[in-house]
């Protein structure tokens, strides 16, 4: 994938949380101790590549990297690409070397998290692919795994889409079940606007034309069109008139995406790239000893 | 699917550790408060139905009462199915009533949980279907999604698969890499009995009958085929003749897997049931009042 | 004060995390166990009175509840007034009562809490008041008290304030610095858009009339006049013509707060009302026992 | 301020745990990421500088060390001053030299905690001065942020003051609630004494000259004036006559900080020189370029 | 054991802890789930008996219960004795009752902590009686289980003994090192007053009688000798005569223990209380059933 | 003790939660702070050793060494021995090297790890020493200090012994209770086998030569012969004939051990080495300066 000329999506990520959820996931998995590991003694090094099995686009090495990391600093990690970069099978994306029970240790906690996000680039860019040339951003949503969004979000910024909100406190969603209870979309609006800060956006949910110039006339800061058809999406986007985001959303496919980018929506959201992503399958191969001085695994 | 004869797999989870994973998934989604849902008055009280959007098996029921009971205890939370049971598009799998506001602040961390634990019981379940009449066990592995996997693999019990060792600590797993560092199968298996408790068991991975065999003369307690034809899996089933349990690995699919449970291999273990379930869509719906006493939302 | 018709601030706040920094605070307190409570009988029950020993507004008795419940389940808590109302010097904010031992155990964190919020509640007040007439919000910073930053927001809208963002997560804000590394103001919002989910708001914060036309140009959401002299706050004003949301930032005091607040600014924010706020001093007073059945401490 | 010949108030600090709060401050502050600097490319360097706005007394220079060492482990900190040093506006405390990113990242959490530290360090200074000249220490009270108190503590040494015990742990303290519920003042002790190990002194707060008395009779270790008049003071110490250590308290201020320590009493304790300290103004001012070389922000 | 007047011992512990050490204890057994007890249908019940296997003191009730309280809170936990008491072997100490699963999954934790206490309470004991009739205390010292501390703290008050200091941070204890740094006994306690609290005591330990003067002249309040003779020890209380609390240390054992006591000492402080006390030998004994109604295990 | 041919024991402990543990017990001790050590300027460096003071078999140096390192990363350790090696009384184990103050701030955590750690394996290895030139295995139970087990059952391993299940999860254990419940051995190890992962071994807990028959049938993987004689032991072990694993657990004593050993049994099982090892003492002695140059205190 060609980068962009976006901020590296890197720079947006929490590093501080990182450290916190690799060390749970070795814990996890190492638990009281790796019994086959400590079988290996300690003076055998070794070389191993994260080698792609298939096609797509890389996204999580800093996880890889800490990975190794916090379990033995003496692990060299070198990256032989960056997220976002495409892989096609049998690439070599990154290797490590050091002890080898070190990298035996690692290697399953690595490859779930790089196959994971990588799963979520990768089907990301697909639906960046398919709607190109239209000025729409294709956008997560808050079908995240649990206690994984930080991460997923990330992988949809690698993948070349872009984040929606990242949870319930930074931006305002009004649906209907909130509209039922404030009377109107526009006293949910104007009860919004009163109570958050004036940094906030409110967005608003609507299913059809009438409720599309209500939340117009209520001035949201976005109109999320659910599940609507084609045609009237077309039709929102007009009355809408740059005055306010357009929001497409419900049951995108990569068989409809490219006909909603064509209404002229800003932008198209989808629980799918994250949550039915699927993994990008890769392997930890260890290098071949050639001779008696080097790696002798 | 008829429940099985199985102990409840509930029961063999850990519930102390549930507590904390579901009260981070709130806290994930939720961060400085619910802009949205704060919106709604504390007195408006609603009943809301879990709805399955397509057909699968329901695993993860308890991560959604403790979701809404983390945030509101005063929620009911009234289940309509149990876990391992079918629905089909439509059906109501449980019922939340209470103040609609923590109603509306737990919807999403519910449903992420219940729509991926069930989407994988969905899909180990499509694998025993399809090895029905032959005794194997279909088998979960470590490709888990990180910090989820106690989860995971329980969902995999409401499927009807069984589980494969829980991390690094709990069985040994002998593969070529420790085979080559320690010199042969034979001597890996032998200093692995020499370091681990008696109560723990040794499985040796291999790639072709000769090592079958090796292992087998090292009284491996599971012999791990990887990725081996049809042809060889039968004739190491003949060689190991029950001297050993017989664990079938690599690429298994929906087409292949019943080719590989006629071979007589015990276990056939696969990744896909975990990282590649994909989720079992399901709705938040709520319910429409009717007269102007009950819920008015 | 009169309560306004906003939503409840207390509903905005994550009550999950509340708990937490209770019991934290409890710890540092009790420490290895409070040696002085521990010899009261635990037999002997108290009713004591918080009382408010200035003028003020009240603010955080969610923490004083929190405080005596989670010491011991068995206290009652008996708030005389809300959160937001005002007090007299004299007045009984609230009333605990059970064992004497617990609730001389929970006394100073209780009241360390709720001393601090109501001293910010009531410095807000005062700001609040200090325009009163003027369409325009009195709004927090980020100077707040490392880790209790989500209550001091609180604090502030319970004074009749707004909040400004919460961190350095929910709003993009371009300072002199992001401008120089970026630039120019139109360039640095122009990367901040492309960078930042479609959900969230690009404040930029200008020192004179030229950046002022600059940022309105670049479409910024919200424009902060940055230490300006009122009369250039004014002239501001007219330039951005409601074109984005104009804060004043910079030396707020009350003296120079209403003069302002004439300038037809949206926002007015100030580090003070929570950095320098003080506290509402109060006491806990234990009921004098007047017979010989009842309170007898 | 002249240095004391005390051990450095420093080395009292349980370094263990600053790391934690510094790291929770962060969280708080950057939870899914600064989205600002994250504009800003990662090969700007920077240095800037930590300027005093007003005149003080410097605490908390570790914790601005560690902030943005636990960011990024590459910038440097250049400490100009030490803690319990005297700065006049304009005096340069500290500079940070490294990646510009991170030193906008860490700025706002840095300068809170400095600022607040040095606000008490400065309140305390300024009653140390008031009482020069008498053998009287100004202590500290636990009306203290809740989860700061280390860290308040330690401003309050630094600005020359002491600390009275840490939490209700560390020392009994009989009040009129114990008194009642034990049934006199000598029983209370004695009881005391009976329960706490012999490593822990007893201090009785008394409000008449009578309790002195009793107080004295009973061996405490310190009795506490409370709110008593100088005048009485007077006697007291004259009753006490060094059996007991002299603790006043009760409103204490700067009027009459110099009446009471000519009292003769040990200690004075105040709660205003950690509640009501206020903030010591600061600012981080980056290093204006010069030359096209080195700093570029 | 006959109870003392003192406060109940339980008083003084920090109860906010205790269900976080709990918490942990039971994660550390259960992990992934208890594999034996799930095989246990859910309907049975169960009632089960802690039975002595020797003679002893109890200690640590409590985290009895809090075991079965935190795995379900539907078990009833019956104490039939209280911590204090002695027990003959075969004496029931508590009973529990519910789900047979969540007893056998409780057991081991509850026991582990149970019998632990009870034997620090049991040896303590012991020192207690050996030196009947002589006005001297039996404390602990800081030779306790890492992160046990609290509780092990407790089970010696239980067992009749007193505390020394909890850690490093309540008390100041002067030691060889701390004199050869600071260049005598008497700099180093007129450092260590300038420095610490007026509320904390200094202890100082010494060798001999040279020392124990100086450590008199330096007015430390308790002065511990270490590993002196009897003669000195006698020799040392009559030179103190008072002015200081005197703590013998050092080798205690029950054979000499008496004649120390006979010293005159006011406290004798031992770690073989907690650090070799062995645990006191109990069995969770099921109760037959003997109908065909109730407990069926 | 001559190291085995085993793989080092170290290999086996999960090393990430190591200091958690060790930050803990700091914690712990030090709590707001070393107010004795920080005392000592922070120019003056020391060296100490770790002493033996008597015989025993060392176990846990890793946490001397996290103990220091965690406190003052300047710290140097050297190791004079490695776990599993003999001491005789006066033997130097380890020296630390650096700030005088750090290390006494250290002392007591180092040594309560270190002197629990060896007491174990001290004890361990005369249990292994008493069945010397049998093949059996002593083992550890699950009746370990709580928190603690991990480092107690390295120990055990470092002594000479291996280690039984973790914990609940990694293995079944079928006692009476579950006999009962399922009715009998049969049905109780089929069950088992049907629920739990096919990496996992079943032990039967027996008390007769009828329950081994039956348990031997049940094909069970390991028959633990509880508290029989060791005539029974020893038909048991004819009647097994190696078809299974056989345990001995049950008052095993230094004075029966060799006696059980003899029957032919392949594990004993001891709670004892665990619960009742008492310590192995030592002292940390520091280093006499014998110029002016070096080491100064």
């Amino acid at each position: 994938m060609a980068k962009t000329h976006r901020p590296s999506p890197l720079e947006m990520m929490n590093d501080l949380s990182l450290r916190e959820i690799v060390w749970r996931a070795l814990q996890e998995d190492i638990g009281t101790g790796d019994v086959s590991a400590s079988l290996i003694p300690d003076n055998i090094e070794a070389k191993a590549h994260i080698v792609s099995k298939s096609k797509g686009v890389i996204a999580g090495l800093i996880l890889v990297k800490l990975t190794f990391k916090i379990l033995d600093e003496r692990i060299s990690f070198i990256p032989e690409l960056q997220d976002g970069q495409r892989v096609e099978k049998g690439d070599i994306i990154a290797s490590v070397e050091g002890q080898a029970r070190s990298i035996l240790m690692g290697e399953r906690v690595a490859l779930n998290f790089l196959q994971r996000l990588s799963g979520i680039a990768t089907k990301t860019a697909t639906f960046v692919e398919a709607v190109k040339g239209y000025p729409v951003r294709i956008v997560d949503t808050r079908k995240t795994t649990p206690n994984l969004r930080l991460l997923e979000k990330y992988a949809v910024r690698v993948g070349g889409g872009y984040n929606h909100r990242f949870g319930l406190y930074d931006a305002v969603m009004i649906k209907d079940n909130h509209i039922v209870a404030l009377g109107s979309i526009s006293e949910a609006v104007r009860k919004a606007r009163e109570a958050i800060p004036h940094t906030m956006k409110v967005e608003v949910e609507v299913t059809n034309l009438e409720q599309v110039r209500e939340a117009l006339r209520a001035r949201a800061d976005i109109i999320m069109l659910d599940n609507m058809s084609p045609e009237d999406m077309k039709e929102a986007v007009q009355i809408i008139d740059r005055e306010a985001l357009v929001e497409a959303s419900g049951n995108i496919t990569l068989d409809n995406i490219r006909k909603i980018a064509q209404t002229g929506v800003d932008v198209i959201s989808s629980g799918a790239i994250t949550h039915s992503a699927g993994i990008l399958d890769m392997s930890l191969d260890f290098e071949e000893k050639n001779d008696d001085k080097s790696y002798n695994l």
